[in-house]
């Protein structure tokens, strides 16, 4: 076991990380700082204070990063259209390299040697923190606890608690959820439980952020969104801040239904899992995104976007969000942004996300050309003549050497 | 002008193609071969013979390609997950390949010198016509009469009926759709009229082949897709040919209000377009496929597949099915999908897909290790750290460097 | 014929683009400006003017463009370490774009309508020269006379000067090659002649920058190149425009048979066609670059590069460096050259370029890590275990589903 | 420590692996089986018979696996045109996935529990012996000395073998290499010792295949080789099996001082390291490849495989031979090769590879579209006017919108 004089804790206030902070104080015998970020997870941060001082920790950080949250990390990956797998929007997974980057930039501040996360061993995220945290500051130590202890059930924790006078009564009073859960204000996730059967339906009740589209609205919905530069800054005409936006779009977005998903997936670890999710807001962006591109962006750089998206994806699910090659795609991503200025309308109904306008200064449609009507000489047909007679030449060649119909 | 004695003509039997059949009698003073394919569009297509008929032709070839369309050109391109500029899943585009295959052997059987389509100059249909004719008979003549001729509106087509007595009584009894259209059992696509301009909603009465979302029954449907690799092969537990599946899917769907699109693309000839598509079997059998291949393909294999899939949709969507870079693409795809075998059970309900079960035997799922309950030593939690350290080995030698935070 | 006032032709002072300033004036009625770059093509430039002034040419623009050339296009393709097809170095096609820039600039200058050039209808040139000028002013008008004349044979040609008063004189003194050659500070290309048959060798007269390495000097030259942020700014420890060094490594790269190439190429017009090469300069900056990116640039950083490599070449082959996509991956790729600092080492002998050294600041290479001796504990060797443990997982569950040996 | 019965061991008749036997045989109280392949190294390995049984070993494989290491490992690679990091041919890389294959079928055949191999724990040869043994046989044990024991300098080692009564015989003769080696028919490759130091040129004496090109013969040497389905299947028209096509190539290469190479490289373990490699057959096969392709494969087929081709090098490079995604790649590139025939005619000289002539019976070569002379009307020069100007109508719209100079 290495020397540990301080650690810096991802703290959500919760049984698990009160647990980690008595343990890592036990087993180390080293000074904790606790860490706990408001990232829009529909919970309280504060009373995260109260219960750190109650066991014994000294220096405590609390944070409003919502706006930062959705403006460096959230804007940024909805740029590039990123989806996992073809479905998952990577909620948790955009939110990790924020926390390793605060924790490490507390440990500088508190001149801690060591960071801790309550992320267990078979998941993702504990690859996401520690990558983040190596990268940013290599000497750092990393403490997993769940890769080290023995309190690997519910009993043994609560034994822990009972030993060690930690207050469980948050515990008593919840029941608790049979999901393994993570929110912020991009999604909330749902694991474990009756989800471990990939052929179960999921329950209704599972879901907290969006009414199912059976209970939505009798009645649609309609959006105007303002893009600057590949990001929303305004909704109907109000300008807003990224991170308003977002909680406007999953208001809006779960009381229509919109942003559920039931899916398997691909660990970076090398396990297949189930997870569900709800992304009310993430789901219009992406839908809206993709259309404000569609008028905006050359096909080219536009189709250039989607053959570096899977990687970008893949980058950020796996937890290299501060590695050199995710920083390359950005540059080519952002550099296609420029001109992706403009107002996308939507209709929202009962889970549909539907385009049904777009408009832009930036605007590459051109009517005039594309019509099928008259075009005034903007478009000379017989230029298509031309056009395919080079683009077959290579196969009409080999053809003529006795590769055409087999 | 070419010297052309036989020509192959693609005829739906419509007022343009017949036009064409005259224009091209009289213009190449040639014989007129008339193909008329049944490729599920919902029309009949027996009555293009006795039209061609009347219109002098001697050699009419009418054939039912319903099973050879989906089983052999839209089954492979679905095995793909295509998707053009995340939105287009390709219907009009993987019918033109068929097409073109069956002009260029009836050019063979009839001893033709030239084929004719009445696509325009400013569109894909010519390129996907002509390319696949160049890479299957690389000496063919293509004739394409709009690129050619001056009859470019519906006044100077109706006056050459008018004058070369062509029939248009059917012309006269349907009002003509202010769209234009495409269909085949894959889908049906409008273009044209008031889509011109991106920020006009679509009217309703545009769609044929679906209710809307808000007209679909109240109560959802249930449906289990059977898969053998890659390709469905029974629903609810019945088997079916590849046309009957589609032909299914699309009547559950668009009953459903599913599959609905109004997007912005990009032609290959260069222009923007705006497109609206109904696809309710292919919008089911997207989100199907993606189910049953998330349980059953390696991680790896998947990832591959979606880097590999831009490329795949755009040479599709430009009319290179025939080509050897989509025949490499395809083996690759071939090769994944030989274990994407098993179920999946959907719910449909007003315009929503939504996977609520996958099982198979081929399943990769393993809730024995991708469990947070006790796996019984089927994972070792340690080993992740030995990852994790290995995979950031990269990052802390740079971050050491200075590279880290900047 | 469109009705054009004033042409900027790119003018070599040569036979044939004198031609074309006579047919443009008589063809097109036409003023006509001439553009003649000094590119390093090791002739000089300043007789074109006097010969434009013969033709009555009153705008002349003669410019010396070797600092810009290799500054703002060759070097920033070579941090791509762009090889089109796996051999080629692109020497002709990185030049186009520049002189496109320049005609339109000079266009915008002189109030000209229209652009002109001296390249063939057959090979990639029109497309880049044209692609460029269409992607900086649309509306420009080109002429290309190769594609309109009639002047297809050199008696034509010869025929035409007489008849026009064009001195020939320097077509009567040399001896006119048997290739159709270009050249610029990073190569000179041969095409045509003898070529034509790819199972004949070329002679040895034909090659003009290079002896062979059979003439070579029996000892061997060493080197030392310094980089900065992946371009080179000093050989053996002088500081050199860019120019400069291109200039010292052609002449050094020369003189020890260093950089001669012999290829069948695919040409964007669809027909493959043989070229040689000489790259003496371009061909040690290939080698180098990727030696100082080998100690400096992160793995993942470096594969990526090489993933976007063979778009990166063929965007620049076919004429797109003006596009959104060839800046996308050029933004990429600048992002990842911050580090490329250093020297590297080589040796040049008898047409081999060997990198003996390579060292840098910004190393990432790290003995007391890679070291097979004792390394102090800066690497855990369990550490691999977890990592093959969990990098093989994927592997693992498939082969326990059956799918291990075949 | 795991319960092991029996491990068959990757056994070199060498010290270390000699030593392995006696530490397996007393540390896990363990039947040993050996196993010893002849792939070409230029040992002999019948000897490896007799120390196995000196050391109690009772199951003995020594094998010829030459032809089988060619033909179905080498060859299907170097049909991909692989290269890893721009530079390394994979020498040591391709061999490894069959001897992990060969170790799980002999644990098959013999009842073993395990295997065992003698790669350290620093390098990439344990990542693919390892990966490959868990995708075939997923159970399977595997034992890393190296990872395990605490002999980890050489005089511990001598001491083991001391204390346990192994012969050093061979290890007294020989004066031990400075550098740590591997050979088989595709390459040796050194690592270690002063090559520590990337600024460090590496000693003639180090090289052992081939003589410096300062030394190579003053005469070139011209080879023909034939190809068949992309495999070199005759050289100078006589007919080969694949290991002998290497044999050949390795002294003809050798003697002509080709195929060294000294580079930094990345590990999948995440260090760089500096290795030496000779790899003459294989240099003289890379060149001539792409050189029957260069006539033989379609423009878009060839650049498919250069896109394809680093991930297809890295999986290789990283251990992934057996996994679904490598499969897929090759399955793509084996679809491309059927086409792939004919002769290269290649000249040596002094370390030189140069390609002199290709010619195919599926050649694409069309001298007579190709040439700037008259073509007989194989190519319409105006078919190009109409390619461009479509080709650019994207760059034409963005310039009219401002898009165009910057």
């Amino acid at each position: 076991m290495s020397d540990v004089k301080k650690v810096v804790l991802a703290y959500s206030g919760g049984l698990d990380t009160s647990v980690i902070v008595k343990w890592l104080q036990e087993t180390y015998n080293c000074e904790v700082v606790t860490f706990t970020a408001d990232l829009g997870q529909g919970e309280e941060v504060e009373p995260a204070r109260a219960k750190a001082q109650a066991l014994g920790v000294k220096e405590i950080y609390v944070e409003d990063l919502r706006e930062i949250f959705v403006r460096d990390y959230v804007f940024p990956m909805f740029r590039a259209n990123a989806i996992y797998e073809g479905e998952y929007l990577l909620g948790t997974s955009i939110a990790r390299p924020l926390i390793a980057r605060r924790l490490v930039e507390i440990a500088n501040e508190t001149g801690a040697d060591a960071i801790s996360h309550g992320a267990t061993g078979k998941g993702n995220d504990q690859v996401r923190f520690e990558l983040g945290a190596y990268a940013l500051k290599p000497g750092i130590q990393v403490i997993a606890p769940w890769r080290e202890w023995d309190l690997n059930s519910r009993e043994k924790l609560m034994e822990y608690c009972e030993e060690h006078g930690i207050e469980v009564d948050y515990a008593k009073n919840k029941k608790k959820s049979p999901y393994s859960m993570d929110a912020n204000l991009l999604h909330i996730s749902y694991e474990g439980g009756v989800l471990e059967d990939p052929w179960t339906e999921c329950e209704e009740e599972m879901w907290r952020w969006s009414v199912s589209p059976e209970q939505a609205p009798n009645e649609a919905t309609y959006i105007d969104l303002t893009y600057v530069k590949g990001d929303i800054s305004a909704i109907d005409g109000k300008e807003m801040a990224a991170h308003e936006v977002l909680e406007y779009l999953n208001k809006v977005g779960g009381a229509n239904g919109i942003g559920r998903l039931d899916i398997v997936e691909n660990r970076y670890v090398g396990m297949k899992s189930r997870g569900c999710y709800e992304t009310p807001g993430g789901t219009i962006m992406m839908r809206a995104h993709r259309a404000i591109e569609s008028i905006t962006l050359d096909r080219e750089a536009a189709h250039l976007k989607d053959e570096m998206m899977p990687k970008y994806a893949e980058l950020v699910y796996n937890g290299y969000w501060w590695s050199p090659e995710r920083r390359m795609l950005q540059a080519a991503i952002d550099e296609s942004q420029k001109v992706v200025n403009g107002v996308v309308r939507l209709k929202l109904y009962k889970g549909n996300v539907i385009v049904v306008g777009r408009q832009s200064e930036d605007s590459l449609f051109d009517a005039s050309i594309a019509t099928f009507e008259d075009d005034a000489g903007a478009y000379d047909q017989k230029d298509a003549a031309g056009f395919i007679k080079l683009n077959s030449l290579r196969l009409r060649i080999a053809a003529s050497k006795g590769r055409g119909i087999e």
